[in-house]
């Protein structure tokens, strides 16, 4: 392949996460979390996420998602969250299974929830026939590659404690949502009422890393038996823990999606007015979704390494990461237009 | 701290180990196991434990184990294991809460299963109110120190399928085990009729990653969905296949978990008859339990890392690792002489 | 109240249901369904159901969905199904926490599924992150009163088995389907190739008990550790026995189901050209929907027991049972009549 | 068979719990319990268990003994209980896999857990790696047919509640410990601490019908969700209710239970001194155990009804039951005489 759009999971790591794990791998230190690593690094959540935050450091995204909505659901009680959420779409059935959670789904075209939508799923209360809505899963930035602001996000919050729910933010991309929109993570979490999120490592730039971070104040005692029981409880913390502790030095996460973000819109902006090509999501996040003539993607695909997103109508799916290059970018933009030509 | 004899978890990761993950921190490669270091790893297992091997990496012990049970169990089905099993007391409920599956226990005072006190729940088959016993569960070397010969492994899988049931042998600490009988690794799973095999990466000096490895040939198909299901699925592969490529290449598991259990030796000899200490088990891999006078504990703790393992009498657990030095294991013991004379 | 057209669950048992249990009450017989009572009612269901047809009683809908879809499903499977089903939408979350199933809905306007619509949820097949479709589900009649005809049922099996899936029947209200086709059971069961009935009796007329059944020849040795496992082995067995037994014999099923239909028939007929009235659903069945001006069904509802189905749209749902008495129906259509005047 | 001794089970209901189901199949009721059946019933169990109790009617013992462990226990608790207790011997795994729930045993020869034996689980509290003891559960009266005294119970509760767990009794056969005990129901339960019971109606004389009863304040507004989502919720509820009114009007239950024990104390005295049957538990309830010479069992069993408890020692249960007659009593006795002579 010429170059990869796959996904951010296609990446390496970054450099400074692998020096830092380097770095860390002398002597012992306590396992399961009570390293001094560790303690360092939920200092620097709280510093970005709230003083009243409080992390935990888990393996992969699902153990995150799980974790976080096993924390929030009584058995009784389900999760609404768009049709299109990786909850719901590609955790393997994780959140049934280990959880035993229903999700409460709706559609939303551009994979977004909207008070309105979640209006639709708050329905029959007190019905023990009905699984009881008790929590709102986001995520930012979506899956389709669009944005919640503050605003968008305060108002689903707010939403959810009248009704006695909580809010989730499924954040395997929060880094991007808060690079594109110049903003505080807390900005997008504490301060706009989120209760938990998962905040992801991986596709930041980890190995391997992402943490649950509770934002209300009494989950907090029942986290680490969820953490260990959910099969989420790494023995020797502190190399999660030291990658964790570069992405969130000096704000190295925000370069590294800063860079993604600009990646997939430098990409839409050099295919978005070639003829037979349709962007069918606002790019505004890392990752550019279109529609092409027939046969141009498998053409494409000979050298360039996508995904087609949906087979029935052809969408394809265009994923920068922290390391995509410019005239990687350039170059398959060319390739796209010459294709379509 | 002094020196640390609490856990082989408190211990870094293998220097070889740590090198492998930074030099495959390059370019792009398939998510999810598809990349080419995953591959060759998957090779590497298969030159340990048979060419029927179908190894699955995944993320930690209670993981492997969980996914293990899993793949071998129907729903009515549980396991049977020692009352002193990780998987009875030291996995927070992750059987039963993922897995629904109930631990069919038995007394084994030094860690081990027989025959006979597996016999003891062969029974009532076929009674739809009882679980039925679907397969057996070893740990190997045990939580105890101690260890099966083939010859016992071979008896206990013999006897589980005569029973229409599987063996799985937890080998959080295989390397141990295979270093201390000075035996292939396949000579204690795939050669004994074990079924599947918990291969221990972390203990044996990664920094994180087991793989659940399969030997027989039916259970495959299901092991990706059950890996993903049960949160255990590393999207950025490659990290956790470097380590074991490390670990696996030129025998370096051998070396390592060799040291280990020679320090665990070495400590044995020295304290073995101090006044006062009973050692409790046999010390045949890289721990050693001994019961001292009360308040020996307490006073050596202050300079010493261990852990306390019986509250109720008073015994300890001294474990060493890759990274015990003779010397420390030296001043450890004449401490304990010290304190006990 | 005047009358009921809640619920054929707000009905009495039929007279010879209540006999019938009255008539087994001497003496002692085994338990969990080693009774002679039992012996029998398997028969009457294989005479019905076909030769090959393992039924197994159970205690209530719920039960007997769960059990039929674990019977069915792997851990990582799914079953589609009508956004509309019970299962989706009135187990309280039972599939998921019982049995860790996801749902894989498809929206169906009049509550029946179509092979294009299954299609839609065919997909990703093999893809470790998303839970495989391994059922397919169908409720005979329907939640909103429709039928499916022996054809549409054929061609649904047909689509499942050619995809390596199965279908299940939730056939809480079986018995009125088959009165309104004029079919027998079987026709409509087994003679299509469906794989696992729900075969309701509270509906039909018990007053408590539901059988599942199994039509091929694979799940039967799973059977009776999933119902105990499920919460649904009655010990004494004999008591729900009878009473399917008092159902069975001499089609009294078909006379009493025939009845609801020929009710709701009716008041569909007498209500029909009433000006706003809008029936919504064919009626097929034993249930009436329809859309009221604003205001008129809670006026209604001071003297006749019936339910506001969708609040949004004001649609009620009048049901008729094996009870329900011709001059009722006339007397509630005259109130109708009279309110929308 | 002349009579069976095999289980209370085997049985038939009381005439009167058959008539009074007779006596309520008449005219619609509202499903689901919001019948005027259940609410009378539900406030004779608080005159019985106390005006603090919250009942809920359910559908069998499993049912019952796992929503009530449900109600009591977070996802990372267990539950102390005797290794003979039906909650692990004859649920089929249900606590795990519906509740994924672990079991925390201890042996208890004559099926009593003391404070002794439960201090023994109380351990490693705080431990994420160990399952947290939520809950202590005894049996009244016991599988082995032995009684707590309202002393025993109350220290139980107690030590329960000094470590903020709770006390359920599963009460499959509380009518037998009450009668025995001449106490009334509430003395062994709500006055002693107890927080939850599995008031058994099936083994009273009922057909079919337990209740969950709440005696603490909190969990009632789980209740319904919990009996819906574990299968265990009828729809024609009146019909479980009326058995329970016929139960518990005049203390119907008591006459029953006191009958059934008096026959086992019958049964008792005329074997006690025959030479080579050894009985091997207190009776202090409805069933009697025995120790036989070889082949005796075998020899009995071919005229006479009972189970062989336990095949290594060839110990037999004999259990009656409120329809055991004196004649058959003394005639098996006679029997058993005859056989060992």
């Amino acid at each position: 392949m010429r170059a990869y759009f796959n996904s951010d999971n296609y990446a390496p790591a970054l450099p400074e996460v692998v020096e830092a794990v380097a770095a860390v791998n002398h002597g012992h230190e306590p396992a399961y979390g009570a390293d001094s690593v560790t303690a360092r690094v939920r200092d620097l959540i709280r510093a970005e996420l709230g003083e009243h935050a409080e992390p935990f450091l888990v393996l992969n995204g699902t153990g995150a998602n799980v974790i976080a909505l096993r924390a929030m659901l009584r058995p009784w009680e389900g999760v609404i969250c768009a049709e299109s959420a990786h909850l719901n779409v590609d955790e393997g059935g994780a959140p049934e299974v280990v959880g035993g959670i229903k999700l409460l789904t709706v559609p939303a075209p551009d994979g977004k929830l909207t008070p309105e939508l979640v209006a639709t799923r708050i329905a029959r209360i007190g019905d023990e026939h009905a699984v009881q809505p008790g929590a709102v899963s986001v995520t930012q930035s979506t899956e389709l590659g669009t944005l919640y602001t503050a605003a968008e996000l305060r108002a689903l919050a707010d939403q959810a404690h009248e009704h006695g729910m909580r809010l989730h933010v499924d954040g395997a991309r929060l880094a991007n949502a808060a690079a594109a929109l110049d903003a505080p993570l807390r900005a997008l979490t504490a301060d706009v009422g989120a209760d938990v999120v998962s905040f992801g490592g991986t596709k930041a730039g980890l190995m391997l890393g992402e943490a649950v971070v509770l934002l209300g104040e009494d989950l907090a005692p029942s986290l680490p038996y969820l953490r260990k029981q959910s099969l989420q409880l790494a023995s020797k913390m502190r190399y999660v823990a030291a990658q964790f502790e570069a992405l969130l030095t000096g704000e190295l996460w925000r370069r590294a999606a800063g860079h993604a973000n600009a990646m997939a819109a430098r990409l839409a902006e050099e295919v978005r007015d070639l003829p037979g090509v349709t962007l069918t999501q606002a790019v505004q996040a890392n990752v550019v979704f279109a529609i092409l003539p027939p046969g141009v993607a498998e053409a494409l695909q000979r050298e360039w390494g996508f995904y087609t997103w949906d087979e029935h109508t052809g969408e394809v799916r265009w994923m920068c990461s922290h390391d995509t290059r410019e005239e990687d970018v350039d170059a398959f933009a060319a390739a796209v237009a010459a294709a379509v030509a």
